[in-house]
């Protein structure tokens, strides 16, 4: 048998200044496991997604950290690769699943960065950067908007593309409780939004978040439950650190690369997917990521979303970042690659309250390391 | 057919100021390559241990990193366990064989210690402690000496029988051309040595080191060459992260838990077991570790180091340390537990040069993060 997502739970993302980073972990444990109804002793492992507690707060050693959190002695392991901490955390988890080291894992994923300057928060996210492209003083506003003006220019989109993204997102966000921003936007709002780095202006980035989110899987048939959901595939693939190794500087090819793998392992098409949650770090990032996947050929990525198909309410048959994306849900950057399988598990179960999809039987999750150096592509099924 | 190491590879480790973090992984990607007879184009997957990089040196997504250094887009991972990094990336890439979601994966450890002042360095070390013992000032040498003093005073010994840990590896780093200390001490050197935190001398601590190790796990039948060893288990705990809320002052609970889940899966028993690499970040740690995994009954682990027996050339059954062990060989922290199995794979394959065990045919490689919050078990077993 297949490992299949049998329960999410996601705190609120947002400025949650009351809350300590492992608060919020604690908070998406025990959501988890009763969203799964199981209890702690039915868990073999825990998998940990974090980027910055390190940096931060000299916060390390999350395995020992967890085990007291939970009062259990069981395997715990953090895994980080930027934003895409999280996962890589349910890859590996779900290969321990698939290896027979555990029957039942639950992953968690948190960020805390609102207690921080926005300096130092800054500072931290640079560490995803190559140590030149951090010396050199670029930010990743920066080397975003050196991609978006690549997309742009080699296809002749001007910067209204990109607004319609951020419409989309915040408009799907005013559905999801938790989601850090929960009102419309237009696309006239986000032009003349204060610029951050040219063409990105700050309604095309994602905010800085606090919060966690938690999935538990298992190959354990006994709790499975009435709203399993199988994973079909999960792949990561790789790309060099720098922008200026790359082949191309709008083409997202870790992603590319692990969608391929993705889709081979689901035995599925981009055309069989139904919801899609991506990375939408910056606005240009969910274009490139559709393109990079197979949802559109090269440079209509713009036009697509432009045309509103993929927006809830369309009748597209292709729904993208319905829990609000990076954008307008919040980036947690630990917590936001658990987050977008949730999403897709609430969607495959028919959980997502008044942003559901209806029929929707295929999904997928696309999480970004940094500017694209890694990436992990997760495809779920509804089961039959 | 089981898991097998097939090749391993250490850089020197000491002060190595004229190295940089990539450097010594690079060094120590392709010295593993080249010992298992190997290109990169057949490796499936690398996985990453690191505990510093970030805290000091702002350096995250090693993932992008590595791919940039390889050259290669294929998936990497890095984990982070503080001092158990090592052992903690060795046993997920295990379970990555396992799963079948990869036939080769390289592990490879590295850390760079010595490029800041001791204050940073042991202020990000604290960083795999509570917040709570962060907060009281408290640093690895305090709780492991607050360790040995529970231990000698439960079981009468005085400080001497930690000097003798000291002594022997240092005896056996004499013979290991890596290691970052290659002098004999004696037990009146370590009495008579600077105190650090009473009962700990500073001969009794393992120094601050850079160095980078790695190690080439293999499920393809094709590469295994004449100096295969058998992965026979490797096994994960956790205890809480604070001391005080542990069971025991002197007993490693995470080792204890780890190491019968080990011996369980290899289906062998301590006695089985002729050669070890355990964790003596400061002496006291071998001493519990020895009781924690069974190689002695609880309190006789002081007297059987003063007898000798775990010395090469001791004609003991039991030999400990061979590679001089973090007191002597060093203890970069990411690389330290590849080290430790890299070290048991060279006996097990014949490969341990002037202080080879000759005859041994199992053994274990304990490591351990902080205070005891984490331990990895590892077992190998040569081919028959």
């Amino acid at each position: 048998m297949n490992a299949h997502v049998v329960g999410y739970y996601s705190t609120r993302f947002g400025e949650l200044w009351e809350r300590s980073l492992f608060q919020l972990v604690e908070e998406a444990i025990q959501g988890a496991l009763q969203q799964s109804k199981i209890d702690i002793d039915q868990v073999d492992a825990i998998f940990y997604g974090n980027m910055l507690a390190g940096v931060l707060d000299n916060n390390l050693h999350a395995s020992a950290k967890i085990a007291e959190i939970v009062g259990r002695h069981l395997p715990v392991f953090r895994v980080e690769s930027a934003c895409a901490s999280g996962g890589m955390a349910f890859h590996l988890a779900h290969e321990y699943v698939r290896s027979g080291a555990a029957k039942t894992v639950l992953v968690v994923g948190a960020e805390k960065m609102t207690d921080y300057s926005p300096e130092q928060t800054t500072s931290a996210l640079a560490a995803a950067a190559s140590g030149e492209e951090q010396e050199a003083g670029l930010t990743f506003p920066g080397l975003y908007a050196m991609m978006a003006h690549a997309y742009l220019d080699t296809y002749g989109y001007d910067e209204s593309s990109l607004a319609h993204v951020a419409v989309k997102n915040h408009y799907h966000a005013t559905r999801n409780k938790n989601a850090h921003f929960q009102r419309e936007i237009t696309v006239e709002q986000v032009l003349k939004s204060a610029a951050v780095a040219n063409p990105l202006k700050v309604l095309d980035c994602s905010p800085i978040s606090d919060g966690a989110a938690a999935v538990v899987i298992t190959s354990d048939e006994g709790i499975l439950g009435e709203h399993a959901v199988e994973v079909a595939a999960t792949a990561v693939a790789t790309d060099s650190i720098s922008l200026k190794h790359r082949q191309s500087l709008h083409e997202v090819l870790s992603t590319k690369l692990a969608a391929e793998k993705a889709f081979s392992q689901a035995k599925l098409t981009p055309k069989d997917i139904q919801v899609a949650e991506l990375h939408d770090c910056f606005t240009i990032a969910e274009l490139m990521a559709m393109e990079a996947i197979g949802f559109c050929d090269a440079g209509r990525a713009g036009a697509c979303v432009k045309e509103g198909n993929n927006m809830l309410g369309s009748g597209g048959e292709l729904i993208i970042n319905t829990s609000g994306g990076l954008k307008a849900a919040g980036h947690p950057v630990g917590a936001t690659g658990i987050k977008q399988i949730g999403e897709v598990y609430l969607q495959l179960s028919g959980q997502a309250e008044d942003r559901q999809v209806s029929g929707a039987t295929a999904g997928l999750a696309q999480n970004v390391g940094g500017s694209g150096g890694s990436s992990v592509v997760t495809i779920l099924r509804a089961r039959q």
